[in-house]
């Protein structure tokens, strides 16, 4: 099957955990079956994030599937750190609603990757928490879609009557035919009335055959190639895949999903999916309960005779709260002016160690094999200390290899890169300055391969 | 008036404030008066540990006392650094119980600071917390200890039935001779009835003049020589001062103390002393209740939601506990097996921000015309780069002037210092070896003045 997998934005319900680097779904917290490989380039390689799940999963109910994730340029570096490079990804310009991002890359699979018209593909998020059968269920409406026109749709039998999800009511007329119609997000009384009616949840997948989006797309967008919507995306409209196709579109056909089905979207739902209690270097005594307690700081965390408090510790910052109240963290992250202290690069990892008025210290790890950009700085004077692995060092176009204990000095305006050997490098970066900031950052072309 | 402060080892109730090099009566918690100077070499004046506390107090009822810290060698650069270099120390070359301590101090007092053997001194914990009365009632002891044979007691006034604290029972026969009985920590019902008879705390306060310590010295060491009683250190018997002394003298006399008194020895009783709930950047809604926060990492803290809770984050680690459950820290914290992450020193601070298999970085502070000892590793290397302040390092000799941006390698074996120019001087130190441990120096004279 084609799959394009939707990487939504950086949420900040999941404070420290999520940046504006690293959104929820780059969180490892699962614990990644012993009987799977790790994927990407992971060390760690005990648990796994919900993208890696969902990848995994895919994988092992169609290994032959291509999997393309839509998302925005910022997540590159971390979808290539834990799904490796075979991943294709539609990179999204700027930030725009669904429609435009499915528009893009339902062309990228048709112009790039040279999917067919008539072939089917299925788009869903890139993070839900659901069982294998989820992904057995994207294969069904696939070959659904390609069967008939129009739009498949998932819908999922309810557990329970939330208020926090959109329904569908499905019916089929006397001549077999489907008659849909759509709920919003209800009251739990309504909800409740919506479940005895037979609703299901809408689950916000869609399959289709590629020759329906692209259509869709001339008729709104005016154009449905790639090359033209991605050097016009910033002027296209936001609107959602929802109100600018589905709502409109009345060949809709439905298949049933039964199984698990979990939005992680808050520390109440996620810490609720974690087999474990304790991510990290935790300890807890024996008077706690419903404790959940993510730690990626490398210093021991101890809890003591608390109940039903969610804790998470990352280099951003600390949170302790009560479960419920965990739901209503955003004003208070959002009141937060915060440096970004951690990320995920496609060339590896760096996380901030030191900030003063006039330098940053900072912890690079270059993965084997890979660079960083060929760049230069205006404003700030670098210093790498080499502490472990090897490489080579291009400064000025001057190439040096180093080893631990080497000293690379680059002023202000100097081209530089590091290129790791086979068992990576890291380093530690002192910057120095007076305004030191990412923005201040000139990219080159590498000066050889 | 004389007086003795006894400053008591690492606590592990404290943790992650309190490490083998930091003990609680160093933890900066209480907002400093803001008539009041700071103490030592703060820069960060806003708050004061609880040794500031005490010695201000003292300060204030007595501006010219002689105070003279009993402690451990350990401590050393952490009273340097927040009391300044005016306040004397008696430093045990190891840790004894209190008679050792109180006979050691007592000498240095009479042999090295020449006090007259007929003056009284108070010996009296560092880290009591209490109101300036308390002071005032030390200076009442040391005339009460001049003016007669044997020891002078402080009693308190007890405000509840403690379990915590032993108990004093002061009477006076027909001759208005003071009888004194001493009673153990009670249960609670016992401890209404010493209520109700009349006892009072016993605050493990004592005024002598030297010469009745010395003959004790003598007596029960066989030596009052403060040089003896130190090269021979290690020899005494770990006694308590109540034991070898107290207990078997009947020439005892009570001075009462009225006033609010707290032992700060526990996350329970310390934030109950704390006037703000929260130090550090600490954020919380306004659904918490009774919780209190001190967040010694340079990133946010959120806590939503809680109550009864303290929370702790320093370089160490982070504590979650409930109020009560928090007495019951020290076997969890003694399971911890740790590296020192943070320290204060003659000289300045330092504080470790990476540890890699074989590496270690740390960002080192010097105070302004401060200077490390001239040392040498012989299983690391050191890579020092400066990034604020300046100063002059010498190797092997050869000393070179420095500022922010240069770097100076150190390899194994190499003898280095760094010396503070008038702004101090910080630098980011990369250890790099086999096995990088803080008992791998050798010191050396320092090569000139």
């Amino acid at each position: 099957m084609h799959i394009i997998l939707l990487s939504g934005g950086s949420g900040k319900r999941l404070w420290p955990l999520s940046n504006d680097t690293r959104s929820k779904q780059f969180i490892k917290i699962f614990k990644r079956p012993e009987d799977s490989a790790p994927l990407g380039k992971d060390e760690n390689s005990e648990y796994e994030s919900m993208v890696q799940r969902v990848y995994r999963q895919i994988r092992t109910v169609d290994p032959d599937a291509t999997v393309t994730i839509a998302t925005s340029k910022s997540q590159v570096s971390s979808i290539h750190s834990q799904l490796g490079t075979n991943v294709t990804i539609s990179v999204e310009p700027y930030r725009r609603d669904t429609f435009p991002a499915i528009a893009l890359a339902t062309a990228y699979l048709h112009d790039i990757l040279k999917v067919p018209e008539n072939e089917a593909v299925v788009v869903c998020p890139v993070d839900p928490y659901v069982e294998n059968s989820y992904f057995t269920c994207l294969q069904e409406m696939c070959l659904k879609a390609e069967k008939k026109d129009g739009l498949v749709l998932m819908g999922i039998t309810p557990t329970y009557p939330s208020e926090k999800y959109g329904y569908i009511l499905a019916r089929e007329d006397e001549n077999g035919n489907s008659i849909i119609k759509f709920k919003e997000k209800p009251d739990a009384q309504t909800a409740k009335k919506y479940i005895e009616e037979g609703c299901l949840w809408n689950g916000g997948v869609f399959a289709y055959k590629l020759s329906y989006v692209l259509g869709k797309s001339r008729e709104l967008i005016g154009t449905d190639s790639y090359y033209e919507l991605y050097a016009n995306y910033d002027k296209l409209k936001k609107i959602s895949f929802d109100y600018a196709v589905v709502e409109n579109e009345s060949h809709l056909s439905i298949v049933r999903y039964h199984g698990e089905w979990k939005d992680l979207g808050t520390w109440n739902t996620l810490t609720e999916a974690m087999e474990e209690n304790a991510v990290g270097d935790v300890r807890m005594n024996d008077k706690c309960e419903n404790v959940h307690v993510i730690n990626e700081m490398g210093v021991p965390l101890l809890v003591m005779g608390c109940r039903d408090i969610v804790v998470s510790a990352s280099p951003e910052g600390i949170l302790v709260s009560d479960m419920e109240q965990s739901s209503y963290i955003k004003p208070y992250v959002d009141d937060i002016k915060q440096r970004i202290m951690f990320a995920e690069k496609s060339w590896g990892r760096y996380r901030v160690l030191d900030v003063e008025e006039q330098s940053m210290t900072v912890k690079v790890t270059l993965n084997p094999g890979h660079k960083m950009n060929y760049h230069s700085h205006e404003r700030r004077d670098e210093i790498w200390t080499v502490i472990s692995g090897s490489g080579r060092t291009i400064v000025d176009g001057m190439e040096q290899p180093v080893k631990p204990g080497d000293v690379v000095t680059m002023a202000a305006g100097c081209k530089h890169t590091v290129i790791a050997g086979s068992k990576g490098l890291q380093m530690i970066e002192v910057q120095l300055g007076k305004d030191i900031n990412v923005s201040d950052k000139k990219k080159y072309e590498f000066p050889y391969k």
